[in-house]
């Protein structure tokens, strides 16, 4: 049986639960303390040299790090990832994107105040920056979805499961408000009534 | 025609010109001046609401930003982005990785020094984090290529690509010795007698 290393706190993990309940595949959930450093102990290194969850253990061994990788390679043949060309690259597109623009400072600010971590002078700083770009990231994704109902291939992918993880909990990370962005609330109104939608804390 | 919007500096830029010669396909450069702000112009915006470059816009004028999608897209049905679905999702998982882990560090670190961009008091402090992070990457790397002769399927693809475009560069970025590396070395080598190989600069 697939064995998904998870924590529930975790936006990215929430994305990989919400895609494996969408295909009904069953797995083995086990929990790791991020703040007791689980996920920086040798054994877990050894599984994943990166230190971070989600890690999926396919039923061959095969290990499988990076939420989006995970989204991709689960949907990979059905609707939630489109086959053809230009589909596929806009949502890859988006993809990355979350990784790189969104998580980095929506996700990450939620996670300094969440788990109380160590406010040393870098972090002081880097929460300026980071809070000015993620209202960057809201921005555009308001853009966007002002004039398209989801963020690729004209229906429902994996880029909004990689997009809604942290977004629908951007007010838990220190500033994010997201009542001036009704494009974005009406979106994730969207997501959250797809067919076997679950909350992040399922 | 295909269109580039580029910049000579960016490996990011290069990925995608480095695999628009493997493929052979011709198309058109447009060199962004960076440093001048030109993608930060509304005239650009309106092509990439992201403001960055690479920026590939097709034929029927479809606009895709973020190198790895791109590169992605243009590898699709070849021999250099896997079909099967095991050596697929391990080709994402080092792209997302290498935009997550590896970019934000090496790739940032090289463009402040570079482009001399202000030493604000947070980008001070940064600097340590970032060359923290990005020695743990190449840890990554050298961990993976002393035990692999390629990222990932067995064979050179893609995940090659984006990760050989800020590797080769490394110690432009201050501080980054490839020196303790021979696993990276070795492959960098590789990658660079791949077929229809060009350089940064080309």
């Amino acid at each position: 049986m697939i064995v998904l290393y998870d924590n529930l706190s975790s936006g990215n993990a929430y994305k990989v639960r919400l895609m494996l309940h969408k295909r009904g595949l069953p797995y083995t959930r086990i929990e790791m303390d991020i703040d007791a450093g689980a996920t920086r102990r040798p054994d877990f290194l050894a599984l994943n040299p990166d230190g971070r969850v989600p890690l999926l253990v396919l039923d061959d061994g095969t290990k499988l790090p990076e939420s989006n990788a995970i989204l991709a390679y689960l949907a990979k043949g059905t609707d939630l990832l489109p086959e053809n060309a230009a589909d596929f690259a806009q949502v890859l597109r988006w993809l990355f994107w979350e990784q790189y623009s969104h998580e980095p400072n929506i996700a990450t600010l939620r996670y300094w105040i969440t788990h109380k971590v160590e406010m040393t002078a870098y972090r002081k700083l880097a929460i300026e920056d980071k809070r000015a770009r993620g209202v960057a990231a809201l921005g555009v994704m308001e853009t966007h979805l002002t004039a398209n109902d989801f963020f690729a291939a004209g229906r429902f992918t994996i880029a909004d499961i990689a997009l809604y993880a942290y977004t629908h909990v951007a007010e838990e990370g220190g500033g994010f408000d997201l009542a001036p962005y009704p494009a974005i609330r009406a979106w994730l109104a969207r997501v959250a009534v797809q067919p076997r939608h679950i909350p992040i804390t399922a």
